[in-house]
């Protein structure tokens, strides 16, 4: 056994190759489609883009996977790897922030497409309020804990802008939100036990402009 | 010497180092726009939410920083990170897809003031083509190499529909692009030298439901 990591305690994964199950899993995916049952690990690596030695490792951190030399039955890795990313089930989500980032989140097709659902939409500008938005109605963020009490929701979107987005955090954890995806270009912090995941384009672009300041330059020595 | 990395060679640092780099990056500025000009790594750990260990060894690729008991000098450290992380200069980028996601990004605050700068909008629809969104003349996309050709841009963001992203992907290529930030939820290929990175917000929602799947239940115990 080469991972230290007990085969039943997902929780231990690092966040880092939880991205990479999830590029796998979006792979395995596009082969159910495609009607194909087996893939060795190294088809499986080119179709990602990742080592065919980090690809073993990675799924390591799930079990044993695979035969040596027949590599893996397609469903079986995928129906697991969607037990460890939590996708054999729906998630009901919130938005907060209905501006130019937040209507291109609304419904977007990788969210829909992953089980992700959005149920309420949460604004302060009062043209918005009380009208639905693609379906999705729109209300005032002081509304959130009422709104979404009896509802199972358990995860909410930040698109409001940098100063208003620690208050909106605030408000999503007293509504017993327990998962943010924060995309105001902003640290949030909580007292309770809350998972929060920052979305910054910012940072995405800054390993381009790394790459650029740094890596070109040897390349052309 | 922690690290086995010579101090200048800034391309081997890992791109999730890179990430976090990046968060230093953030709080740094903010501290310089404070007044603060000395800081110890356990409050500079506080402020962006790292431990001071794996902080430490982060900077400890950037070089010898920091007197022990002394702290960091923020402005150099500072601008030593803008260095690694190439953000001392501007960079120019185009777009290609003005849908509901790239008028989002189209002057997106947190990029203007890293210092990137969109020079041109691409597109297909004849109803956007020739005139200026935001200031920023959209072109059809087959127009790319000419239009950019006198421009220094060496950046590229792909906001198109998946089915049309790597074509749009080959494009930027041939019109000499050579880092491209992708959007469109498709893995993109290419055979020059090209960096790629992808911007996911599904990935990100991974996170999330694997967090809430996983984690909570054993919080519980």
């Amino acid at each position: 056994m080469e991972n230290e990591i007990n085969n039943r305690d997902f929780s231990k994964i690092p966040k880092v190759v939880i991205k990479r199950l999830f590029k796998y899993h979006s792979a395995l995916e596009k082969l159910i489609i495609d009607g194909i049952s087996n893939v060795s690990s190294s088809e499986l690596s080119d179709d990602v883009n990742v080592k065919a030695s980090q690809l073993r490792k990675d799924l390591a951190y799930c079990g044993e996977f695979g035969t040596r030399g027949k590599g893996y039955e397609v469903s079986y890795l995928h129906d697991k790897l969607s037990e460890i990313l939590g996708l054999q089930m729906e998630w009901n989500y919130i938005l907060a922030g209905l501006g130019r980032l937040g209507r291109a989140l609304v419904n977007y097709k990788g969210l829909v497409s992953r089980g992700f659902k959005i149920k309420a939409i949460f604004d302060i500008s009062a043209e918005k309020i009380g009208q639905p938005y693609h379906d999705i109605m729109v209300y005032h963020i002081d509304e959130m804990q009422s709104v979404i009490q009896d509802m199972d929701i358990r995860i909410g979107l930040i698109t409001v802008p940098a100063d208003a987005a620690q208050s909106v955090c605030d408000k999503m954890v007293e509504a017993k939100i327990s998962a943010i995806l924060n995309f105001a270009p902003v640290l949030l912090k909580t007292k309770d036990k809350v998972f929060i995941e920052r979305v910054d384009i910012s940072r995405e672009m800054v390993t381009l402009s790394h790459y650029l300041s740094h890596h070109e330059c040897q390349e052309k020595n």
